[in-house]
């Protein structure tokens, strides 16, 4: 029997992982388009700060994709991963984690850039 | 058989009854603050706008219900329908409808509130 | 001033415009394969067939699409409109409204089918 | 500069918790009464084990208290956190991390159980 409860810094990386999870379902499938997009972003970024051990949330909407899906649609889209690069910070006991979502062979891959345990 | 094909009015009602389902299905669950309740409150009213025949929508934040339940959760809750009153503004083939959401009983009850068909 | 209060009829339709907002802004999003399909099928139709005035909900996976779709991506996709035709029925104070949502120019149609007031 | 990379067990954890963010977020909101809770938990088992390095949810329905919560509202409630008790088995190059959700002082406390590094 190896199982180890999780070290401070695999907790900050659970928590991490949480904040992509939520911002992701919860978002994902809003109507959006080039007029309403701030208001998204601005949206997704202070509802998630409000969860536990969120330092800061950043979602940068990639303006030129969603123009172009946005013109061979009704005018609008369903939000998904590949309209917005997003960065999470968590602090959690001391330990900071910083996590990415971004476009990846056309998958919005989530992953942790860097943890800091100083 | 006396199935019918709807009205021109049916038919906005129906658009009215979309537009409702949307918005609450796809915000309810949300980590809301007194902090964050505006920008929530916009991308709901913004995002929703994009949808066909939806002329406006209007999300009023029931600012003491919320401040109130913030005060003994950790700080944020889950956003639903106890803690907004909306109205949303359908123009459909020359039919308005004006259709809302509001407590009624504990429940967040949403209903027509008029039709408009001159 | 000629707004006048919705008629029967008219909320019935009303009612089934918010069944499809709601299960469309509830589920889309969701990872689905063409194994996990049926059970999330399922929880589409029982869960919004709780809802108040709705006696039938049916959902047809389309399951050549979703195979297709999941063959070039990672085996699973985000459940949205293209992968299911979706029948509901409402009965509201007598009237039964039938509605429909199924793909149209590539673009998943909400209407009314049929009003029944007899 | 003390920034690290994260190790595969900080990935795994970092896995994990994207699995409950997304479960939860997802389904928050659902309708669901206690004849409709075993089909919601099977969908929600069944899509998120669609999600990569996913190898179990394991969804816990808490049959007494969704009964009475449906007792006293309009015979369903909205689904949350104090409904279901869930396990995630993540296995993610080698490390194998099990983490749970359970109500804690009337608060969905998710979190990491253990970690399996051998």
């Amino acid at each position: 029997m190896t199982d180890e409860p999780p070290t401070t810094a695999q907790e900050a990386c659970f928590e991490a992982g949480v904040k992509f999870g939520s911002l992701y379902h919860q978002f994902a499938g809003t109507p959006v388009s080039p007029e309403s997009a701030a208001s998204l972003a601005s949206a997704i970024e202070e509802s998630i700060e409000n969860q536990p051990a969120c330092r800061d949330v950043t979602v940068d909407i990639r303006e030129e994709v969603l123009a172009e899906a946005c013109e061979t649609d009704h005018g609008y889209v369903e939000f998904t991963g590949r309209f917005a690069d997003v960065e999470v910070t968590i602090v959690h006991d001391g330990v900071e984690v910083i996590a990415r979502m971004a476009m990846d062979d056309g998958y919005p891959l989530m992953r942790v850039e860097s943890v800091d345990e100083t």
